[in-house]
């Protein structure tokens, strides 16, 4: 292999393979790759709007220590997390020169070969920072070298990039004990970007947290109800949810390992909120009161508008010593079979039907989508599907999703496009992949004769933007 | 969007993508484009054809009102089912004007984008109705007017329809308490055309179905057999079968939460029955009572030799409040994961091998199809596997069969298709994308060289006549 | 149809369907058809190799009565597997004349349309016995007389064919029992072939195993070590591992219902141990020995360094009344719904960090693929995923996992190709498919620009020979 690898990236790529689907594919993209981007779920760090002179450090620090889907890879290989410079808890050493991070990673990019992870790394090093050789061992420092450069440069803050980018609004997720203060500063800052804040209420509402107890008296604080049982507990919330209400936010969203939904009546679910105060709260107490909170953000969606998220189905943090030395988000969330049909039942027979509910469901089981996610999208005017998430926000499934949902869902029940990430500059990569996908899926119902132009261009439109921006009122 | 946009349907389509493939496919398709229509298992009303002047009424009542497929995406777009006509069980207003259902269901067609249901109507509205223009809001009016006008017309009843279908066969789903006074009537005028009752017995056999003691009145009261019990019951529904065989039957039909099949003592069985009389008969009871009468209906298909049908994993009704308002059928019905491996083996070790019986088993969760299903299928000699049901009898739906099930089941332990629809006028579309779907998965083994010409054809005649008529003993 | 139709295999078959994609993936064949084959699991007699004049039988002694994966397809359709020339258990009367067992299968062969099973045979009688006329009925005896006569020739004895296949080692799979004397006796005779054994324990492992009381007095034997508890159990087995290492084996492989581990005190380990000495142990006792049977074999793994296999998800012996009357491996296992997320978290919390250790994972269900597997082979660097398994080692099988599979595990984290066969003249055919998938996967990424023909080629050549060779450290 040469050093210096040019690396080419056609216009239609992705598409296809091969023939009229790949040029109507290049048609219907040309019609909607310049739209704004609509970024109603993710987790960039809103600091980085805070401070209209923010810079990012350096390229490996950018790129690699913060984000999981690209360490976990080397590390299944076998390379250690404290080579790549991933802090530890205890503080213990890890690598620190960003230029050995940098060639450990390139040194092993070919585990990225047929990954979207790889396919979003050479398009956002191609296009936001002009990088036009082949990054492999050989080329490693010269690349770096380049991306160093750019980030140097004043284009390169989170709000210059923020316009190039043509983001049209960009949604953060924030715990429910968060003051928002970074939101805060961008207000007070005066400047146009719109960064929206997402109301999290997961370590409060899911009583088997680790640090609940600090977390309600957080909750207690920031939002001056003192919580001493379940009554109490509710009115925090609401609180603090016509806060971020206030500061833009337009959405909530909920994690859970299943996506079990039942109502306690008050007394039973304050006997359970008085076993977790007292730190005597069982397994099952855990289950049953997250199952009964989902009911009630229901409620209160209903009653202030927020549309409501539901993440549920992986097992978090798998890998016990990997949690101990490194903590959460580490790579090592683990899927697992998640039902819908019956658990969900209980909220969609009280609210699913109400019309000023939005309820956006979101699986990683990919074999719900025709078994039951479709099917009650297709039903429930409340529901709406999410797009593929992690793991399956990748080329093919996004495949298998359009494939397996929308015969019975139809488009207009699912909610677009977001990216879900930490990685701010892969934004653009991860939205023209879904763009991409959605007209080389469209075009070949074109080329079938399953669907005119006119309406795929409408769809793909759709996709890309409106139906982002409807479902989460943005 | 012009007024009278027109529609193009081209004879390849569906077919490809594009190249070698689509040519292939549409020279298979030309092979069995006339072949007559087998329709073993469906829904269509036999009052259709018992009066040979039976009139169809307007386009509202025809297509939008009685077919959930379609109302249920409009509802799940907040369109309420009072303003389509749909009739409320306790009798109160909803809409009565054909025209005005007629023009929502027009306003709301995008949301059928890329769907089975809009490929359907399209189709069923161009070859049956004569209809070339697209239906949108503006046309609605239009496009009702040339409806209206072909169901005035004598070529336009259902027998009329049905040898203008080329339907060959087409059998019903009864009642094990229906008299088929229907079917009685269509033999007594004369006709030609073979209309058939299929026995399905779910309500009485299933004890916990609403009403059930009152279908047991029916049930002793149609068979003159006085069922005090278990043993009284079952010579109730030996003679209802003997009368179903008289009036043409080839087969049964039977629904089940899950296929879980166990058998019980006759003593055990009576026990359940006679709780279930008194009203006192527990979840359990109606699971186990269920599981024991699939084998008893296997020994009975056994010995009169009509074919068993199976069809579980669907939650009925998981909509109560919509229940309550407008009753079954209502497009609220949601899949389940379903489990068939564990669950038949009592009856297929009981009667798997026997070479008497068939027994077709269908499925809403395509996991089992590749895990389970074909495995299953590919062993048993009494096993064949039914096409794509609900929800899956759609492009995707049967690419997915064909990819998951053939590899190991084999084509010839497959049972061909059908409808399984109550909407008459969408028979031929329905067989059309069938027969589209299954020459395009043949041509692309032709051009990949896994199949030659020859053997394609064949196949393809099986697949659109010869193995649901021999399937069915038709 | 003509008695001698002529087959015709192109060059390019499989690959497709048409155009750039297929025009690349035979470029992308043409660097790898001619790598030598690994082959690191597998069913094929020692007895083989072990007479270097060794002969085939006839025709149906060498292709049918061993394969049931062609006679459980015959069976399904009614054929008598005593009318196939298939051995009874009782050593009743079965056919005895291998051209009337041809003729059968002939008769039938079409059932196989479509499928991979027909697929290898077309290939292996065209490739290795030079069969170039299409098998029916009308040609059977034609083609028998073709395949004996060849089979009379000095070049077909099972060493001749394993040089012309190519095949630079085999691995047999070995009872732990087994005292590897035909292993033995290929390495007296000094011929250069590899002949490698794996050790498998399950039938001394699982203790619900029929006739496990005899396998443990064998072990006992074998080993020189006097079972009396799980102590000296936990003796025999690594005194077997030593002894499999030393003729050569790489590896363990490891049958279980579920993949459930779970660690066992010694002491509990032992008081299940003696209750399955005494005849006395449940059903739970046999999943929970097994669970941590699985651990334990993961730290002898480590010990010393056998590669651990894992085949989960199989219900064996579906068919009751088959087993009674012929014994295990008729065509009648059939897959169940496999957790692992849950049920290796034991196993891979202990030791799946752990450099030393390889655990390749295999499934039966297809679900698992995108949904835990991918993603656990992701993370901890000790597992890879195996390829498909049994009913998925076909053309979409493949497609599938490559479709499910390598986004999220990258290709580095799977383990090649195996051919898992008892069909030793279909081992080149076999090899040959998974080939073809492969780089028809990869020209897609490649026509597409997801990939370039750089990285293209060494993924096919890692797919073809590379992955295979380190997994099993041959």
């Amino acid at each position: 292999m040469s050093k210096k690898k040019k690396i080419f990236l056609p216009k239609d790529r992705y598409f296809g393979p091969t023939g009229g689907r790949k040029k109507m594919a290049l048609i219907l993209y040309q019609k909607i790759a310049d739209l704004p981007l609509v970024c109603p779920h993710g987790h960039v760090d809103p600091r980085l709007f805070a401070d209209p002179d923010y810079r990012f450090g350096n390229p490996a620090e950018l790129l690699i220590v913060p984000d999981h889907y690209i360490f976990r890879m080397l590390y299944s290989q076998g390379v250690a997390l404290e080579d790549l410079g991933i802090p530890r808890r205890d503080g213990g050493p890890v690598e620190t020169d960003p230029r050995q991070i940098w060639q450990r990673f390139a040194d092993h990019f070919h585990l990225f070969r047929g990954t979207p992870t790889g396919l979003w790394l050479v398009n956002e090093l191609h296009d936001v920072f002009g990088v036009d050789i082949k990054l492999t061992g050989d080329s490693a420092q010269d690349v770096y070298d380049q991306v160093a450069a750019k980030l140097a440069q004043d284009d390169f803050t989170p709000r210059a990039l923020f316009k190039r980018f043509k983001i049209e609004v960009l949604c953060t997720t924030d715990a429910a004990t968060d003051p928002l203060a970074h939101h805060q500063a961008i207000r007070r800052s005066g400047w146009a970007g719109r960064i929206l804040p997402t109301f999290r209420p997961d370590a409060v509402v899911n009583i088997d947290t680790v640090g609940w107890g600090d977390n309600i008296a957080a909750l207690s604080e920031v939002s001056g109800v003192a919580i001493d049982g379940y009554g109490t507990f509710i009115q925090a919330l609401e609180n603090r949810r016509a806060f971020f209400k206030s500061m833009g936010a337009t959405a909530t969203d909920h994690a859970a390992l299943t996506p079990y939904t039942a109502e306690l009546s008050p007394q039973a679910a304050d006997a359970i909120f008085q076993r977790a105060l007292r730190g005597e709260a069982a397994a099952a107490d855990a289950a049953q009161f997250t199952g009964h909170m989902l009911l009630e953000m229901a409620r209160m969606s209903i009653e202030d508008g927020l549309v409501m998220q539901l993440h549920p189905g992986s097992r978090r943090d798998h890998n016990h010593s990997l949690f101990e030395r490194f903590g959460r988000d580490m790579g090592a969330d683990i899927p697992q079979a998640t039902e819908y049909t019956h658990n969900l039942r209980p909220l969609l027979n009280k609210y699913g039907t109400d019309s000023r509910l939005t309820l956006v469901l979101f699986t990683l089981d990919e074999t719900t989508y025709s078994r039951e996610l479709a099917p009650l999208a297709g039903h429930y005017p409340a529901l709406r599907l999410g797009p593929p998430w992690w793991f399956f926000d990748s080329w093919n499934g996004m495949e298998h999703y359009f494939n397996q949902v929308i015969e019975t869902a139809g488009l207009y029940n699912t909610a677009g496009f977001n990216d879900d990430t930490r990685a701010y500059p892969s934004i653009p990569a991860r939205h023209d992949m879904w763009r991409r996908a959605a007209v080389n899926w469209l075009a070949d119902l074109v080329v079938r004769g399953m669907l005119d132009e006119e309406d795929a261009v409408e769809m793909a439109t759709e996709l890309a933007y409106g139906l982002a921006k409807r479902t989460y009122k943005l």
